[in-house]
C-alpha cells in the first residue's frame, strides 16, 4: 500500500505546490536568526523537512539527528530569515511595474520627457496611467498642472499618481473624462487644486478629488492581474521579501492572489488586509480566512484610512502646517465612523490596520483603541500604519493594548527636509521616532510601503540603524536618538513582522517548526555599516524549503 | 523518514479534508454503473483507495489484487453512483430552507395563514421573506395580491417568491419599500401587475419588475449564507445527491463555497455557473478556475437568461400565448446581448449554460450556438437550460454543436396542466421532450431547479419514466412517446451529468480512476416501477471514499 499511498501524497504535495518528498541539510552557513525582541541566534546548519518546515538548527559540527536525503553545502556563506515586509501594496506594486514609472525624476521637464516617449510607445493605449511622481523631487515650488502634460500628450487622457498615492496628475483629457470643471465643488476629503485667481482645476486632484478621475480609469483584466502579481512577486524575491501584509486588498486582488494559490503560483506569503468591511466581509465571511496554501495566504482583518500624507498635506494634524496656515490637512473618517469601522471589524476577530500619518489622526487611532479596548478584550494586535508624525505626549500610549507600530524606515529619509517644511523644527520630536516606539513597548513592523518605496528592506535596514540617506546626509543621521539597533531592525523585518499579522510560529525565524523561509546573502547585516547594507547581494531566496531566486540565474 | 513522511500528509489530507489514508474494501453489494449512453455494469464490491477514489471494480467472489485496510460488507444492498443534479441554485436552496416557504399550500387561505403564522413566530424580523406560492396550485384564478397579505401582515414588508422564481408577491410595506406605485412605468423584461381598472400595483411584480423589491430585502449575512450551505448540503446527501451544477453562482456564493471548502466543510460537489460576466471574470479571471477541493468545486462557466417562465407566462414563445391574447412573454436578452455574452465567455473557454424556456427562446439559442460555432470550435458543450418548449422543427438542431439539454423532470408533472392551458393543445409535441433529445443525439442532463422543485432525483426518475405526476396521473403517461427508459434516465442523473459538467473520468460513473461517490439503497432502480422509484430509500451516502450519510443515524 504505500507505493500507492506515496503517490498519491506526492500528487496532493503538487496540487498545493508544496514541498519536495525529502529531507534536506543545509550546513557549512553562518545562520543568523532574531526573537521578537532582538535576540540572536547563530547556527551552522538546518535541516528542512518533506514538509518546507525546519525540522532541527544544527550547531557547528553537529549532525542531524535522523539520515538526510539531500546535502547542499552552504559554503559558508550567511543565512537568514526571509525578510518580511510589513506594509506594501502587492497588486499596487505589480501593476506599478507594468505602467508608467516617473519614480527618480528629477525635474519637471525629465518627467514630461517621459510622459511622451511612453505614449509614443504605446499608441494603442486609450489611457495613458503611470505613477510615482513627486514635486518636490523636482524643486519645482508648486504643483504640476494639466497644461504641463498637454503640451506632450494632447490626445488620450493621462493619469499620473503621485509618489505617495495621495494626490493625481491629470491632463486635460482626463480632466474632462472624471467630468472635473470649475464648477466641481471639493469633494469631502479631498481637493481640486485650482489655476491661480481661477475655479479651473489646475490638474492635480488630493486625496478623494482624485476619484473623480480614478473611476474613470479602465480596470486592469484579470489577465493583467495575474501579470502584475507575478511581476510584483519576482520583485520581492529578488529583493528578499518571502513575506508581507498587503494594505488594502480588494476583492479582486484576492481572487487573483487565490487563482494564482489554485494554480501554485503563489511564492511569497501574503498576510491581508482587506480594503474596505463589504470587501472583508465578502471575503472573510465571519472571520480571518484559514491560513491557505502552506501559510502562503490569510487574510488577517481591515485596512482603514483615516487621514492623507503629508506630501500632499493630508496628513491630520493637531496644528495648522507650517508651509499653509490654516491647513491641518484631511480627516478621511471622523471619530465616530473611525470606532463604528473598528467595531465592525473587532466583533468577528478581524484585525485592525489603521493609516494614521499626522500626530492629530495618532491621537485619534490611540483614542478609539483605548476604548474599543473595553469592549474587544483578547490579543487583538491593533495596529497603527505609518504612525509618522506623533505627539511626543502620545507617545507612550502606543504601549499600551499591545498596539503595533507598522513603520517605514525609508519614509523617513525620504521625508526628511519636506517633514521640516512641513511642520516646522519644533513639531519633529515625535517624528519616525522607531526607538521611542520600542521604548514605549510597542512591537515595531519595519516596511516599505512599496510601491511608494521600493521594497528594498536592506536600504530600510540601513536606514533605520542610521538615520542617514543613500548619500550619507545628514552626517550622524536626524535625530540619531530614534536610531534602533542592527539586531533591532532585523527583528522589526522578521520576527516582528510575522507577529504583527499573528504569524509567529509559522515563519519570520530560523527555528524548528516554521517554515524555511530564508536568504542567503553575501555579507553579516549585524556586522554591517549602513552602506555595507545597502549593498547587500541576495544570492539566493528560499520560500518553504524551496529554492525560488538564485543570482545571476 | 517514512514516519514524519507519514504525519505530514496526513496533516495535508486533513487540510482538504481528504480520505482516509486507508484501503477499504466494501464487498456483497448489487453495484450498478452506467456510461453516458446508458450502457450498464453490475458489479459485487469495490476497492477505495486511500485518496477516495476507485481502484478496483470485483465481479463476484472476485478478490481485491491486493490486501487491504479496511473491509465493510454490503449486506447484499444496491449500490449506484451518487446522483448529479444538473441544475439547482444551492445558496437559493439553503436559503429557503432557513426562509418562509410556501410550498405545499393548496389554497390561498392556507398561504395566508402560514404567513400569519411565520410572522408572529418571528417578530423580530424587519422583513418576512419567503418563497414557493403558485397560484395556479390554489385554483385561484388570478394572482394573490398585496392586499390579502395585509389583512394578515400590515406592520412590515413582506416579500415572496413564486416558486418558478419569476415573479414575487408583496404587501403593501414592501411595495412601498420598492418604491413601486401607479406612477411606476413597467420596467423593460418585467411587468407589474396592477389593480384592474386602475393603475395602482396590485402586489404581483413580475420578472425584471421583482427586482425593484427584491434588491431592498436585507442581504443575508456571511454566517447566514454559512449556515443556508449547510443546510442545502444536508438537504441534497439526504436525497442522495452528491454532486451538482449551481446555476447563476454570484460571488457571495462561491465566496461561502470556497469558506467552506478552505475548513473542510463543503461535502458535494459543485459546478459552477456565474451568475453575470462581471462574476465569472471576477471568480475565474481568464477561465475556468481549476478543480478544487479534490473535484468538490470548480467555476465552469456562465448561466445566461434568455426568457422567463411559462408559469407567469415569461417564457417567450414563437406565437402568442392561448390563455393571454397578444403576449408572447419576455426576452431578457435580445439577439446581439445573447452573442456578445456567449463569446465573451467563450472566448476565454468559459462554458455558457443558457436558460431557453420557450419555443422562441430555444430557438434563438440554437442559432446563436450554430453562429458561435463557427468562431469557437473545439469542446464547447454548449448547454441549454430547460429546454422546455420547443418547436419540433428546432429539436434536430440540438444534436449537432454538441449542444446538452439540461432538463428537469419533475417540471413536466408539475406543469403539465398549465403547459396545456398557456400552450393549448396543438403546440406542445416539443414540449419536455427528452427521448427526443436523446434521439437527435444530444446528450441529456436532468436536475431538479431546486428549490422550484425538491432535489430527490428518484422522484425525477419515476417522472422521467412514466411522465406520470406521483398519483399515476394521466394514466399511461402525458404524451408517453417522450418517456425514456430507466437506463436513460440513471445516465442523464450520473455520467451524463457529470459530461455536462466537465467532470466525466472524476465522478459520475463507479470505476477506477474516478472519486467514490455512490448511494446505498433499499431497491434495484433499473428493475423498479414508478411509484417504487419514488418509495426508494437512500440508506447510505458516499463521497470521494466517506459516508456522509446513513438513514437514522
Amino acid at each position: 500500500m504505500i507505493a500507492r499511498f506515496a503517490a498519491a501524497a506526492a500528487a496532493l504535495a503538487l496540487l498545493h505546490s508544496g514541498p519536495a518528498l525529502a529531507d534536506t541539510l543545509i550546513d557549512n552557513i553562518e545562520g543568523i536568526s532574531v526573537s521578537r525582541e532582538g535576540k540572536v541566534t547563530r547556527f551552522a546548519g538546518m535541516v528542512i523537512g518533506d514538509d518546507g518546515r525546519i525540522v532541527e538548527i544544527l550547531k557547528r559540527r553537529e549532525k542531524p539527528s535522523e539520515p538526510v536525503d539531500f546535502h547542499e553545502d552552504g559554503k559558508g556563506r550567511v543565512v537568514i530569515p526571509g525578510m518580511i515586509d510589513s506594509h506594501l501594496h502587492v497588486m499596487g506594486l505589480g501593476l506599478a511595474q507594468l505602467s508608467l514609472d516617473l519614480t527618480g525624476t528629477s525635474s519637471l521637464e525629465e518627467a514630461l520627457s517621459r510622459i511622451e516617449a511612453y505614449a509614443k510607445a504605446h499608441p494603442d493605449r486609450p489611457w495613458i496611467v503611470g505613477w510615482g511622481w513627486n514635486q518636490e523631487a523636482w524643486g519645482l515650488g508648486r504643483f504640476p498642472t494639466a497644461a504641463d502634460i498637454d503640451a506632450v500628450v494632447p490626445d488620450r487622457p493621462v493619469w499620473l499618481t503621485r509618489v505617495d498615492g495621495h494626490a493625481g496628475w491629470a491632463n486635460s483629457a482626463a480632466l474632462k473624462a472624471g467630468n472635473v470643471d470649475a464648477d466641481t465643488p471639493d469633494p469631502e476629503g479631498g481637493r481640486i487644486e485650482r489655476i491661480a485667481g481661477s475655479a479651473a482645476p489646475a490638474g492635480v486632484l488630493i486625496d478623494a478629488a482624485s476619484a473623480m478621475v480614478d473611476d474613470k480609469v479602465p480596470s486592469p483584466r484579470p489577465e493583467d492581474r495575474d501579470l502584475a502579481l507575478h511581476e510584483a512577486q519576482e520583485l520581492l524575491i529578488r529583493n528578499g521579501v518571502t513575506a508581507v501584509a498587503d494594505m488594502g486588498t480588494s476583492v479582486e486582488d484576492w481572487m487573483t492572489f487565490r487563482r494564482a494559490g489554485d494554480l501554485g503560483r503563489l511564492r511569497i506569503r501574503i498576510m491581508a488586509y482587506a480594503g474596505s468591511v463589504p470587501d472583508m466581509l465578502l471575503i472573510g465571511g465571519t472571520g480571518p480566512t484559514p491560513w491557505l496554501y502552506d501559510d502562503r495566504l490569510r487574510l488577517n482583518g481591515l485596512k482603514l484610512y483615516l487621514d492623507g500624507a503629508l506630501g500632499s498635506r493630508g496628513a491630520l494634524l493637531k496644528a495648522p502646517y507650517a508651509d499653509e496656515a490654516g491647513n491641518t490637512g484631511l480627516a478621511l473618517l471622523n471619530g465616530t465612523q473611525l470606532r463604528n469601522l473598528m467595531s465592525r471589524a473587532a466583533m468577528d476577530d478581524f484585525q485592525v490596520a489603521t493609516h494614521a500619518i499626522g500626530d492629530a489622526a495618532n491621537a485619534e487611532v490611540l483614542g478609539a483603541i483605548e476604548e474599543l479596548s473595553q469592549d474587544f478584550g483578547g490579543d487583538r494586535r491593533w495596529r497603527v500604519e505609518h504612525a509618522q508624525i506623533v505627539d511626543p505626549a502620545d507617545l507612550p500610549r502606543f504601549g499600551e493594548h499591545g498596539i503595533i507600530a507598522s513603520m517605514q524606515p525609508v519614509h523617513q529619509t525620504s521625508d526628511r527636509l519636506m517633514a521640516e517644511a512641513r511642520l516646522g523644527q519644533g513639531r519633529l520630536e515625535g517624528a519616525y521616532a522607531w526607538n521611542s516606539m520600542l521604548e514605549a513597548g510597542a512591537p515595531l513592523a519595519f516596511g516599505s510601503d512599496a510601491p511608494v518605496e521600493a521594497p528594498r528592506p536592506f536600504i530600510g535596514m540601513a536606514a533605520a540603524i542610521s538615520r542617514e540617506d543613500a548619500s550619507g546626509q545628514p552626517f550622524g543621521g536626524w535625530m540619531p536618538g530614534e536610531r534602533v539597533t542592527r539586531e533591532q531592525a532585523l527583528a522589526a523585518y522578521t520576527a516582528a513582522g510575522a507577529f504583527a499579522g499573528f504569524a509567529e510560529g509559522r515563519f519570520g525565524q530560523l527555528k524548528p517548526g516554521e517554515r524555511a523561509d530564508f536568504l542567503m546573502i553575501d555579507r553579516d547585516p549585524l556586522l554591517s555599516g549602513p552602506g555595507e547594507l545597502r549593498d547587500t547581494v541576495i544570492l539566493q531566496t528560499w520560500i518553504g524549503g524551496q529554492k525560488v531566486y538564485e543570482r545571476g540565474k
